[in-house]
């Protein structure tokens, strides 16, 4: 194994480089480089993280600023130098990276002698069987995420129905924007928050990552996409559900059954040793079988035009990914697994739930009712 | 000019390669690679992001997906593979990278007998100057930070101040967490977030990204530090105030009267034309001529120990960089002014406001009373 001997060499934000605070427990928005031999590790941040990052860190970590390793003031912004100062004082004369580190520093450390090599896998993948305190934290922003939702489930239950299809709360019309707000709302309480949340409704909703827009009308589906980051711990839930306010048009009810079907007959595969691909193929099969094909329509792949699931910890989208890859599942695995139809004519559907790998099987982390009718 | 005529590639989700939003007007979560080969550009994104990037790119501009591309479906989520197909298409034998790329594509292209070169400036220069347009968005939320900050300004000011120094806000113990959340909700209502907004007080201050925790008390610093961004737009603003509930120490007072000494030296010397290093330096003399030395402190920097601001567009820090840069400020650029102070035994000051270089000088884009005791 490559990492086991030659020194890692990391660079970036922790929302870029989640394993920087994956590692260390720091988390910054500006660039930090931090450095792994072996067990031993060294974080170099800029001179005004130097006390934050003193007091958040994980014991034996070697804390560096510029002005530490030798570099120059007029420097100090500059990550490339800061890199070939670190790697030349603490690895030597190698360094592997990941696929995302930036090649304008790769080409420095070339140049100053230091060979780089991208690795093969990931550079962490112990991240991807969680510990109990991760498997707690992401529990948490799924509970947020179904909170929210049923809180706006009850939203879309309570609106009144004019007759022309448009909904009415609180004399307020019910539009994207008001349920993404009331969703927000929901999480900033939970200390949680979703960016990009998904309210779309309509034909919005054959675009699986369209946010939404305007008037959201009866009879119509509505898909909402709901992935909290923890403000404090930095951990992701993630979780869909797709409603109808009354009744919904029988095409959509068929989409509905045949979904919630695909995801049960994906869940059904999930436990340690199972390939990603296995999984995703069961989705796939359940879709066909009733009917609902993949295909190209003009410029565009429509019905189930993405993968059955991804992993979710630090990053919203992390391995392992539940598409046609050979890779196992192993026990503690986090992983969202979340089928969908996608049809411009007809609209989306699309049921999400976030589950951890168990020895025998899977366990919901936060389980919720799945209806399309409200 | 190098980039006039070597196409320029870009990889990245929006928020890493935040040129492509700019360029596209395009926002995505997951990878997508731009090519620019003068004023042609092509957009490639993931099949399930095709019908939403066709209505929301702007006009002229190609977009692909792997499929079009002629990528094979295995490959569709390697990004290595479509870039070669894309530049071999498109570019032909050499592209321009930004700093950012990554080094595992660039050695991709290279052995697919591309040449990659890093820019030696940004990719978008342009950027840095904005539009009528841009200044309206960042606006909008340095309006917003604004009214949130008025809005704590406000709580602490009716707070009850107890025996112990601690505050009572509505039979609520003040604290940062309170403040925060109280800052996050009034964002929202302006359809606004700052997920790492600042509200440290104490001791806490001294570290300039140290968000906050704990108990709030009279008496001593509180520094806000509020920069959203707009859900929509995806602009951002940035905008600090140091306050005080009840009466500040001497010591504190004078610091803060030379930080505002010094926001008002920096911005004094703000106009089209003026080096980035002409406006730091005359903050830190406003700051050292009153006695506030920058120095080490044993393995900590103290004092004046950041620069005096940064470019605030689609990037919350984007250039130019008010350091020792011998950059030169052009007119419609967007720029932080925050001179800080910080010291472990008595705690922090910073002032920040962002204001546009106009013709003949600056405009603030919120203006907002400087008043430390509340």
């Amino acid at each position: 194994m490559q990492r086991l001997t030659t020194p890692i060499l990391m660079v970036g934000s922790t929302d870029e480089t989640p394993e920087i605070r994956y590692l260390t427990g720091f988390q910054a928005g500006d660039a930090v480089l931090l450095l792994k031999r072996r067990q031993t590790m060294w974080l170099v941040v800029r001179e005004l993280e130097y006390g934050r990052a003193k007091l958040s860190i994980s014991s034996g970590i070697n804390l560096l600023t510029p002005n530490m390793l030798g570099v120059p003031r007029a420097k100090w912004g500059d990550t490339g130098a800061l890199a070939v100062k670190l790697v030349q004082k603490w690895a030597g004369k190698r360094v592997v990276v990941d696929s995302r580190f930036p090649h304008s520093i790769a080409r420095r450390l070339k140049r100053s002698g230091v060979g780089v090599s991208v690795a093969r896998q990931e550079l962490c993948p112990e991240r991807k069987e969680k510990t109990p305190f991760e498997i707690k934290c992401i529990r948490q922003c799924q509970e947020a995420a179904v909170k929210s939702f049923r809180s706006v489930q009850d939203l879309l239950a309570r609106s009144r129905i004019k007759a022309n299809g448009e909904l009415i709360f609180r004399r307020s019309l019910v539009t994207s924007e008001l349920l993404r707000q009331h969703i927000a709302t929901v999480l900033l309480k939970e200390n949680c928050f979703c960016r990009d949340v998904i309210a779309s409704s309509g034909r919005q909703t054959a675009e699986p990552h369209e946010k939404g827009h305007g008037l959201v009308l009866a009879g119509e589906p509505v898909i909402l996409d709901i992935f909290p980051q923890h403000l404090e711990t930095g951990y992701w839930g993630d979780f869909t559900r797709t409603v109808v306010r009354g009744r919904a048009p029988a095409e959509l009810k068929k989409m509905y059954r045949a979904v919630k079907a695909s995801q049960a007959a994906a869940l059904a595969k999930i436990r340690p040793g199972v390939k990603c691909r296995t999984v995703h193929e069961a989705a796939a099969r359940e879709l066909e079988e009733r009917g609902f094909e993949t295909r190209l329509d003009g410029d565009m792949r429509v019905g189930f035009i993405h993968g059955t699931g991804h992993g979710v910890g630090l990053e919203i989208h992390e391995g392992p990914r539940l598409g046609f890859s050979e890779e196992r599942l192993r026990k503690n695995q986090v992983v969202t697994v979340e089928p969908g139809l996608y049809y411009p004519h007809i609209g989306g559907v699309r049921i999400e739930d976030t589950v951890v790998v168990t020895a025998r099987g899977y366990r919901y982390l936060a389980p919720c009712e799945r209806r399309l009718e409200v």
